[in-house]
């Protein structure tokens, strides 16, 4: 048999994200085990030496080391596919030699996400941005963006409305967890028994990241959503999954019923057979007081979809008031998980170019 | 010397809001030691037997025994004041009672809030709503409220914006701390790692009681104030202080100078010597990442006015968004500390009738 | 197809014990669906309404409906086995009568523990204390209790040491999680920032059940332990998994490796195919920080042995003292998955009467 | 009038231990309010600008700003005292620069405690161990170092007791607080939800601090104490204060009565007028759950002295087993103020030595 998967790598595979990519890549279908490429101090240790999450370190991967690469060396070792978790600062120059090499680059990082050139991705919102992607140039990779972790489950959650309600404007709050400030991310001591109303850059990306992704394209550029996101970002003291709480200000006035048939309707990837995609992506949950971060964080299915849904509740329509809650596992559906769906979806489309030759 | 305290006692001094009481009153200027008035099978319990708060019971308390009392009961003990920390439901009948046999009742309870003849008060917000109180007919007592603990800072922060915003609507998110829900309250296995997007009632209280304090005084009727507030009321891990994300929709446009200005020349109290009203009453914090729960749930000076003051902090105005967060500590300010202010006031202003001879 | 799999019933099912019953019996291989028997105000409500575990409830017995059952009614429903997750003193006399009605009982409740014709058992421990079970008299069924959850960590632990350290004493110090108290459990006031040290009754519990286990049967009877076991016992704030700072005062003297060696070895259950039954029973962790409660509760295989292997670390060794640290997961090893292996254990070993004729 | 305070300086003073020693020198009697010296990225913020305790800062020292300084700089600034919170490695050779210019250092930090000329020195323990530090030659300064947080409660438990049960071994298994480790020490990701059994050299520290400090004093040397301490240390998610289970197997066997009242009377530093002590030092609560880190850990009176005290409770005695818990403030008495009370006492015996003329 032969194994006609992708060879990948995972660029900061040592990171919290990092190892949410390791455990999403481990026994992927379409993706070959990836190399774990690491940054610093984590060179020559074992995947499970590093390991933080709270889930078992996947076993086949578990004893692997974790190497220093160049682009060269990875060009050199036949990646294919590069899944980016560096910190923000160096993912940038690092993503675009890899790119000029032609080797594809999904990335959880920041620094490319509102270039012009680059698709800012969630393949349910806005797949048809993919078509922006300066790939023209022989020999080029793709390089695809996923979001902020809090933007993720906000334009999920904000998709199927946006032509039912033509908002005006949309207020959300965050509870961020621990998580998606990294590993070792927040000091236990700053957020014990308290709530911390700020997160750096935070509520400028969820604006910004917003209008570009629930923008319309025309041609290879995209207009921005024509009505503001204004967040207010606090961190809480649970592990995983963020929980926002949304009002969007409507100009349209439809039923509750027609609001809530539009998010069970959502299902664009329907019938692409993503492995990673869920179905649906949007959960409703009727409990009176959902969704929870504890117990609504792994939403999703099929099984390899776990944690890839947001699942939205607390529906509350006044006219021209639409209030919810909508929560999604930053680390998975808005990080590792939010790339590799990408990397499927371009895969499934044909955009990932094959080896320069 | 003679001690011309007024003799009171705490309705429900077993609970959480009780315990507070017990602590703010164990040696108030003008209100006596208070006379325990528990619950079911708190009588006959010392206070710092059934003491559930962090900081210790107050010395002279401590060994204090709950009583079981009647109406008739506190009459006949001489009781002028009873502060009540009732639950709701039972609070409500045994209130009017008291108020009917001439004793003056300051209350947490929720069950008169709304009504007409009830002043639902915040002393540095709606001061003159004292007028409506129903204490005509001779040897009735004073009945007033304070309002719920999300509520109170929510319109400290507010009060001084009104006339200068003129709001066309409020929205709120709040991160409530377990104490609001009194002891014993939430499961821990319900809280820990999460964060629960509903509380029973909250957003309707938020809604109903704000309308009504920041409402105009006509006579002796209260006109509620021309624009909603839309709340959404979470529970989070953290003890003590409910931190709420607030974005007003303002009509008008004044510069950020003015806003902050408004905030910081706000002390309608000052000058009338109440010796729990915090100066200011609405602390503007500059830090970047203020207010937290854990940090600033007890700001608040004089010394005896300790978790008082509402903190306000990371204050962002694009017209026509004014955005903060504001924190007040939900069982000082927004509990017992709120009843003894408005005590404090009554008495102040001579409402507190004497005695039926 | 005939369904071969006995007809069961969990008693206290909507409890934090009996919902892991449900977890672990939904999909059994030799146990059919169970009928789901609540208690109180939950009759009538499905099982999905009143759940409360962190993970979903399972796909097939989410919308099964609780009902009230008598020990007739499960006679006469046909139930085989019965699983108890009652509260004590209620769970006794149910038991009992059950038990004289035919029923084989499996019960986590503490009531029958140290009567002295009931089985408690831990089968890699004291497989031939199911002996003493008085089943002889025609038409009763089997008894069998599991022990209380911080002592079935412990003694997995110790049995593999009795023989070649010949403790003088076990002192032991828990650490001891929220879902030990059951839900609702302890107070989220009582525990945040804080740990507890003291459980009503745990440490007479892990003494007299220490002791019992690890006694020697001699025909019907067990004569117990020559050592004592003294516990200190505490609560902290995990949601699950008790972990235990062990010292064994030893009077032999074998090498380190030779203990080490006697964890490694332990499993008394090989080549029995019992489902629950984890192999090895005691996993020894090389980490310098382990056992942990967030990253090994789950500690077991094959994957139906999730959560049922104590975790064993930090291991310190100079005679006469030897010191570890080890970890189970309360709920499951501990709770329900305890009393399933038993009643496996019981199947295989032909104890499990058939229906009275 | 004149001031006759001792100038200070706090070493350190941006960390953890660092601010609870400006908390406790901000108005002290006879300490003036110190120099604030900084390390690395401190250098010019204001002490408010840096500060992580969840108290306020001090008024007085909130704006004061920290700086950088040399050991010659300090003689220059006419620095007597100097308290030093510096980390472990960096502490020594500047704590022995200083001490040999002149300035008199009492440090938390572990560098020079087990020096055989330098005091290891809880004053209501052993206090004559004051007289082995080497001051001999002229125009030295003295050096005294506190134990480690978890050492310290111990000790103070523990003194009133070894000449009535006469010790063979103690086991202890610690509870320690996240504080114990500094700010931004442990990554909230590595303990919500979890307990870590381990702590790095702590289990090394309480034997070999123990020991020293129960030992007895023959001239300029110190016995060690000549029974074991065997440790067993775990960080828990609680923000302050060490919680410790004890069991202390004794060799002889004195009433119940006789061990409370050892530790009822135990008060050795009663008349000595110390600002910083605790009287008692050891309180014995009766509740049937204490201590609690929440409740018992600012427990100390006078005032001054909040924090200083450790409080015993759950005592339980089967010779020749003796098992209670211990709590102590790890940063408070364990820290900062274990050195506080340490300059105190030394002053109060002459033993720090007048500035170099």
């Amino acid at each position: 048999m032969t194994d006609d998967r992708l060879p990948t790598a995972i660029l900061g595979a040592s990171g919290y994200i990092g190892q949410h990519f390791a455990r999403l890549l481990a026994d992927h279908p379409q993706f070959a085990p990836p190399l774990l490429v690491g940054t610093g101090r984590s060179h020559g240790q074992r995947l499970g030496d590093v390991w933080v999450l709270a889930e078992p370190p996947p076993a086949s991967l578990e004893p692997v080391r974790l190497v220093a690469s160049t682009p060269a060396g990875l060009v050199r070792a036949g990646v294919r596919v590069a899944f980016s978790a560096l910190p923000s600062g160096t993912a940038g120059p690092l993503e675009s030699e890899l790119v000029r090499r032609g080797v594809s680059v999904f990335s959880n990082a920041s620094d490319h996400r509102l270039d012009p050139q680059v698709p800012l991705l969630v393949p349910e919102v806005n797949a048809d941005h993919l078509a922006i992607a300066r790939t023209a140039r022989a020999g080029r990779g793709l390089l695809v963006t996923n979001p902020n972790c809090s933007t993720t489950g906000l334009v999920l959650a904000l998709a199927p409305l946006v032509g039912l309600l033509r908002p005006r404007v949309v207020h959300v709050t965050t509870f961020q967890s621990l998580s998606g400030a990294g590993y070792p991310g927040v000091p236990s001591l700053a957020i014990a028994d308290n709530v911390v109303p700020y997160i750096p850059a935070e509520e400028e990306k969820m604006a910004r990241e917003s209008a570009r992704i629930l923008g319309r394209r025309r041609g290879t550029t995209v207009a921005e959503a024509p009505f503001p996101v204004l967040a207010s970002c606090a961190r809480v003291a649970t592990r995983e999954g963020h929980l926002e709480s949304v009002v969007v200000e409507a100009t349209r006035s439809p039923t509750h019923a027609k609001i809530t048939e539009a998010w069970a309707r959502f299902d664009p990837l329907a019938g692409l057979g993503l492995p990673t995609a869920p179905h649906p992506p949007v959960e409703l949950h009727g409990g009176s007081d959902r969704p929870q971060p504890l117990r609504d964080r792994w939403a999703g299915s099929p099984a390899r979809a776990r944690g890839m849904a947001a699942v939205v509740g607390r529906v509350r329509w006044e006219f021209p008031y639409l209030r919810f809650f909508v929560l999604s596992h930053n680390a998975v559906r808005g990080g590792a998980g939010g790339s590799v769906l990408n990397a499927e979806y371009a895969l499934a489309r044909g955009a990932i170019p094959s080896r320069r030759s």
